[in-house]
C-alpha cells in the first residue's frame, strides 16, 4: 500500500469516484434534495460532483440503488461507556449513578476506555457515523483509538471540579488539548469539557473559559439535563444553569451543549444570542426520565441544534437513525402537531448542524472543496419501497443495517458493511472480558 | 419436497432441531430469563425443548451466538399501506387524510393490495415477525399473500357504516370469516373489523357484535385514537369511545382495540373489567401527533397492552423492535420516571401479550406442545456486546437487522435473512409501478 501511495518519495492522492449514486444535496437551508450523479473524491477532499464525470480513479464504487449522504455525526456521547451496556437499566437515577455507573467507572483502567472505544467506534462506524464529539477520562486513549478508526472526533476531558484537586485536572485538559488538537491528520479536535453547571462553580467555569481562549478552542458540556440539576441550581446560584454559565463566561466561546432539557424562554433567549450549539438526546432523555428537551421552541428562535446518542449505558446503542426518527416523532406526539420537527430538519440536525455543532466548518455537505466524509446507503431493502421520498425514508425507515459504505477524510472505513480499520472479533473478546471484571464484585 | 414428505401417501412431518441457542423463558408472568439448549421441533409443533437433546432432525440448525425467541407480533397493522410509505409526512392530520391518503386508498384495486401486503410481509418477516393483525380492505387478496408467505395473521375486513350499504359490507365480512377463518393450515384466522365508534354508530355495532358471536370470532377495531375522536363522540352520545362500545355489547366479545391514546380512569376501569386486549401504537400515535397512550396507567391496572406498527403510512417502517424500545422509552421520559415500562414488559408485550390479543392461545412460548413460531437473532454484532444482558440488548439495542431466521408453524420461512418464501426483486418492482399509478394525478 506504502507503494502506490507514494510516487518518487512524495505520497500520491488516492482518488475514489462514485458512479450513479442518488446524492443529497442541501439547495438551501431550508430544503434538501436528491439528484443522480458522480462523486468525485481526491485526497481527503471532494473534488467535484456532477452527471457522468469523465475521470479516472483508484477505486470505483457502483453507486445504482445507493443513496450518498453527507457522514452522519454524533454530536454528544461518552464512547467507552458501550462497556456497561446493558448493565443498569430501568432504575431511578440515583440508584443507576450512585450503585451502578460511578462504581464500575471507578474500576475503569486506560485499556478498558481504549476497549470500550473501539467497540462504540465499530458500532458507530457501521451506523454512518464519521464524526462524532465525546467527553471522558483517559482520553488520550480515546484518541488513540480514533486515529486507529479513522474517523473524525471532536474530544474532551470532562472536568469535574467538586472532587479531587480541579487545578490538576485543568492542567491535564490543557495537555490534552495542546497534545491532540488538529492530530490524525486533522481528524482529532479538541475542546474543553466542563462536566455540568453542578459539578464545576462559577469560579472553576472562569479558568476553564481562559485556558480554552488561550488555546484557540471550544467547550463541551452537560447543560440542564435533569429538573433536579436545575432546581439545584436555582437554590445555589437564585439563577438558572444556562444564566450561571452565561455569567461565567462560558457562552461567550463556541459552545457544544449536551441536553438542554429544562429551560425558560429566556434561557433559550440567552443560548440564541451567544450562538450556542444544542445537542439533542432525545433516547437517552427518555431512558434515564430526564424528559423532553423543547426542540420545536428552539429551532424556531433559530438555534443550532444537533443530535446526540449519549453513552451506551443510557440508549443504549450509539444509532443516530434513531435519534432522527426518535426526534422527528417524539415532539409531534408531545405536543398533539404531527407538522414539528419535520424530516428534512431531522436529517440536517444529524448532519450539516452536527458538524457545526462539533465545529467542523468543511464537513456536513457533498459539495466540491468539502471534506470528504461521505456514507453510501443501500435501498435495496422493503423498509426502503416504494422509493418515493428519500428523506422520509431515511428518517422514518431507514436503521444504521442500511449503511454499507463508510468514507472519512477521503479513506474508505467501512465497505459492504465491513469496518476495514478495526478487528471486530478481538474487541468482542477484550470488551467481554474487561466488562466481566468491571461489573463483578 | 412432496416425496420428501410424504410417506407411503401420509404426509411426514418434518423436524427442525436448534442446538446451543440461548432460548427465551418466561418464568412467571414477571420474569424473562435465558438459558442454552437445545429446541425440536416436529412438524407445527415444538417437541421438546432441554439441554443436549438426544434426537435426530432433517433440518439442524447451529444455535451459537444465537438467541431464540418466540416470534413477534405486530398486533395492528394496515398492511397494504406499504405502498404509500414516505408518501405523506410531516402534514396536519385532516391534509394527511382527506388529500392524501383516502384520494390514493380510493384507487387500489385488489391487485394492489395483494403486492402492498406482499411488500409488508417481506418487511415484517425480515424483522422477526410471525403473526400480524390487519383491517383492511380487499382481505381476500390480503389472505391469498398471508397464505403463500408463511406468516400467521388475523385478519379483518374494515367495516366503516358512514358510507355505502352497511349491511352489504357486513355481508361481505361474514363471506369473509366464513371463508378464510383456520385456513392456511390454521394460520390465518379473521375476526370482525368495525372501524371506529365515530365510523360505526351503536346500531350497527350491535350488527357487528351478533355477527361476531354467531361466527365465534373476536373484534379488532380503532377506539380513542385523538382527541378529536373523544369530543366528537361526546357531543353525539354524552359519553365516551369506550363507554359506546361498551354500551353496544361489543366488549363483551374478544376485542383487540388498536390505540386507546385518550381515556379516563373509568374507561380504563372498563377496558379491564372486559378483558379488552389493547393495542399500542406509540409511533404512529407520535407521528400522527395523536399522543401518548396511557400505557403505565394500563399495565397498573392489569390490563393486557400488545404492540402495533400501524401502517406505513404513519410510522414509516414495520419494525417491531423499534415499538417495543419507543414503548420502553418514551413513557419513562414523558413521566419524569425511569423505571416505567421495564424492558421485560415491553418484551412481552412484543410477544406473548400479542399473541394473546390475536387470540392464538397456542402461540407466544416457547415450550413443548406450543406452535412452533420461533425466531433466531444473531447476536454477533457490536451493538449487542458485551453479553450482559439479553432482554436488555433486545429492547434498548437491537434491530429487525439482527434477525437472522424465523420459524412459523413449524416451518423455516426465513434462513440468513432471506426469505424464502417471496420474490424480493418482484414485489419491488410491481410494489414501485403501482405506487407511481396511486400517487398521479
Amino acid at each position: 500500500m506504502a507503494g502506490k501511495n507514494e510516487i518518487g518519495g512524495r505520497k500520491r492522492k488516492m482518488s475514489i469516484l462514485i458512479k450513479n449514486v442518488s446524492i443529497l444535496f442541501f439547495d438551501s437551508e431550508e430544503e434538501l434534495s436528491f439528484s443522480e450523479g458522480d462523486v468525485f473524491v481526491k485526497g481527503d477532499i471532494i473534488e467535484s460532483v456532477g452527471k457522468k464525470l469523465d475521470v479516472e480513479a483508484d477505486v470505483v464504487i457502483d453507486g445504482r440503488d445507493k443513496v450518498a449522504l453527507p457522514g452522519f455525526v454524533n454530536a454528544h456521547t461518552h464512547a467507552a461507556m458501550a462497556l456497561f451496556r446493558g448493565y443498569a437499566d430501568d432504575l431511578p437515577l440515583d440508584i443507576w449513578l450512585n450503585e451502578k455507573i460511578w462504581p464500575v467507572e471507578a474500576k475503569l483502567t486506560p485499556e478498558d476506555v481504549y476497549w470500550g472505544v473501539k467497540l462504540a467506534l465499530l458500532e458507530m462506524i457501521k451506523g454512518g457515523i464519521t464524526a462524532y464529539g465525546d467527553m471522558y477520562f483517559f482520553m488520550d486513549e480515546e484518541a488513540e483509538a480514533v486515529t486507529e478508526a479513522g474517523i473524525r472526533a471532536s474530544l474532551s476531558v470532562g472536568l469535574i471540579a467538586v472532587a479531587g484537586d480541579p487545578s490538576q485536572k485543568l492542567r491535564e485538559a490543557e495537555h490534552f488539548v495542546s497534545r491532540w488538537n488538529g492530530e490524525a491528520e486533522g481528524r482529532i479536535t479538541a475542546m474543553f469539557g466542563p462536566h455540568a453547571p453542578y459539578t464545576c462553580p462559577p469560579g472553576f467555569l472562569k479558568e476553564v473559559v481562559s485556558a480554552a481562549k488561550q488555546y484557540g478552542v471550544g467547550i463541551h458540556t452537560h447543560l440542564a439535563e435533569t429538573k433536579k440539576e436545575v432546581e439545584d441550581i436555582y437554590k445555589l446560584y437564585g439563577k438558572s444553569p444556562v444564566e450561571v454559565y452565561e455569567e461565567a463566561g462560558v457562552l461567550d466561546l463556541h459552545v457544544l451543549a449536551a441536553h438542554c432539557v429544562h429551560m425558560t424562554s429566556r434561557d433559550m433567549e440567552i443560548l440564541k444570542n451567544h450562538g450556542v450549539f444544542v445537542v439533542h438526546n432525545p433516547q437517552s432523555n427518555l431512558k434515564l426520565g430526564s424528559g423532553i428537551a423543547p426542540v420545536p421552541e428552539m429551532l424556531k428562535k433559530g438555534i443550532p441544534v444537533a443530535l446526540g446518542t449519549d453513552g451506551a449505558a443510557s440508549n443504549n446503542n450509539l444509532d443516530i437513525f434513531e435519534e432522527m426518527r426518535t426526534a422527528a416523532l417524539l415532539h409531534k406526539g408531545v405536543n398533539l402537531n404531527p407538522t414539528l420537527v419535520t424530516a428534512s430538519e431531522a436529517l440536517k440536525m444529524a448532519t450539516i448542524w452536527g458538524a457545526e455543532a462539533l465545529g467542523l466548518k468543511n464537513v456536513g455537505k457533498i459539495e466540491p472543496g468539502k471534506k470528504a466524509d461521505i456514507v453510501l446507503l443501500d435501498f435495496n431493502s422493503p423498509h426502503l419501497q416504494p422509493k418515493i421520498d428519500h428523506v422520509a425514508h431515511i428518517v422514518y425507515s431507514a436503521g444504521s443495517a442500511d449503511v454499507d459504505t463508510v468514507i472519512v477524510d477521503g479513506k474508505i472505513i467501512m465497505k459492504n458493511g465491513k469496518v476495514l480499520t478495526l478487528d471486530e472479533e478481538k474487541i468482542y473478546q477484550e470488551v467481554q472480558k474487561r466488562t466481566q471484571r468491571l461489573i463483578s464484585n
